[in-house]
């Protein structure tokens, strides 16, 4: 058996469910759940990487740090290090519960959580156009407070909700530290837990310093990088949806089970994906098409070990079922 | 030149100094003037771990797990996942930190942060007993509130603070999850950071599963336990005293500067540590030396590069300077 290194990047309904209160007692249920569908992939002898977003648990981490502020006047904390606690909690929730799984199944595999940081550049042009919205909605007269006090920048949130919040840029990833450690610890059979919530965002200064960047990035496009960068025989994103579809929500829905990457790039270009949810899944799975990847994988978390669901995307087509 | 392997574990002022707000920019700074004095044993081809205490940091991640509770009524996180959010970003805060103390001194070395758990017994007594005070100071009403509510129990704080306080077991580190990986790291020439707050506390049920014990442990303890795991030559407990005193505070106080363990464990067993303080440092040092470490040191963090400084504990006397 060929051994494959695969990274499986966990987001959305994987850890948490906007349904839930977001408790230690849900998260860890969920995530055991996600991990029970991986088991499979460790049995057909594939190491293993796993990446996770962190919105929710970011999101009340920096909730936490304005209410301690309001309370007990503690210090804030800037977003590098509320990703950076984010990274320490969910990694080592995901280990825990791993370590469970493969323990119900009599599988004996090491898991080991690396805090990642993820590079960006200061050129990228979205530090000139915050969108990323964090953290709590906040009224006008506190979004103008804030704002000349801190420096933040607010967006009106859509009319059914309202209110503001705050923006920071979501750059692209361009590199990840850590990586030559990450692969070698997984080819060596550990499963790996590494750049959670996109990575903690840092840039290299012109003395050539580490420096923390206000900003965000995107857990699957940071996600494809490192699949691409350890040289990943495939990568994942599990998601809160079954399948790629075309037409999504219209009468004409249509599911894509099997894509070639020129068929995925036309729907892509079409504007069959909604921005800010399954575009940015589908750009990072062409992305680790583009650097030579064999495949990426959208599917629902909870279905990942069911043959059935699943679109897989691949230079020319592979419409057969391994 | 013979490479040797050192546990560096840095504590109290080290990271977060009493006297201030606690604000990122100090620990940062704090961290780079402590990370300074760790050049010279690079510079002497020391191999490094880095552990660190979480006292100041993870004290507000518990505040703010409560006023996110009062204001936002956001879930509470448990114990052992405010400590590994504290590993996140504390571990994260040295690596960068070290990382641009490394650059401004031409040294190419890689860093690289570690989440770990740390493996108790549930059948340790401080189970039964426990002591370690964590969280807010609470009124009597509030502490009988959250007693009946979640379990918890309380302590009255000494008459010149006032209040009560949570306490939770501090059990004996048993284990160490990951150590073999932390050690191949190390002796490779990464710089480790590991056992963050003295490691993520959890315990092996009667099923073999991993579950989280609701209690902190000594990170000195945990660190002379990981020093002996990965068979380092010496550990270094760095804190706010320059040297091991003998009668501290009174008219006769004396320096020891090079101590056996015979001599130290008299002074030990004479009460002459103070518990909570000095007393578990002491421990952590002559459980290194026990268990076949060369050399223990006590020292104060911003002078340990001073060779004048700093209490040598060895087996045997070792009165010469290195």
């Amino acid at each position: 058996m060929k051994k494959k290194l695969a990274v499986v990047a966990l987001g959305g309904n994987a850890l948490s469910r906007g349904d839930q209160a977001g408790t230690i007692d849900e998260q860890e249920q969920n995530t055991t759940e996600t991990l029970e569908n991986l088991v499979f992939l460790i049995r057909e002898g594939y190491d293993l990487v796993i990446t996770h977003g962190n919105g929710p648990q970011v999101g009340n981490i920096l909730m936490r740090n304005d209410a301690g502020e309001q309370v007990y006047n503690i210090a804030q904390m800037p977003i590098d290090i509320c990703v950076a606690d984010s990274q320490g909690g969910i990694g080592y929730m995901i280990e825990r519960m791993f370590r469970n799984v493969l323990n119900k199944h009599k599988i004996e595999k090491n898991v080991v959580c690396i805090v990642t940081c993820v590079l960006v550049d200061t050129n990228d042009p979205a530090f000139n156009d915050p969108q990323k919205r964090i953290g709590k909605i906040y009224t006008r007269e506190q979004a103008d407070e804030l704002a000349s006090r801190k420096g933040w920048i607010f967006r009106e949130e859509v009319k059914n909700i309202g209110g503001y919040r705050r923006v920071v840029p979501s750059p692209v990833p361009k590199d990840i530290m850590n990586q030559s450690i990450i692969r070698d610890l997984a080819v060596k059979g550990n499963i790996v837990i590494a750049a959670g919530g996109g990575g903690i965002p840092v840039y290299i200064d012109e003395n050539y310093d580490v420096r923390p960047a206000e900003a965000v990035i995107d857990k699957d496009l940071a996600s494809s990088l490192l699949a691409s960068l350890i040289s990943a025989d495939e990568f994942y994103i599990l998601t809160d949806v079954p399948y790629i579809y075309i037409n999504y929500r219209k009468p004409d829905q249509q599911i894509r089970e099997f894509l070639n990457y020129d068929d995925a790039l036309k729907y892509l270009n079409e504007g069959q994906f909604a921005k800010g949810s399954m575009e940015p899944k589908i750009k990072a799975c062409l992305n680790f098409i583009e650097r030579g990847g064999r495949m990426s994988v959208i599917t629902e978390a909870f279905k990942l070990a069911d043959r059935k669901y699943g679109s897989k995307i691949t230079m020319e087509y592979e419409d057969e079922r391994r």
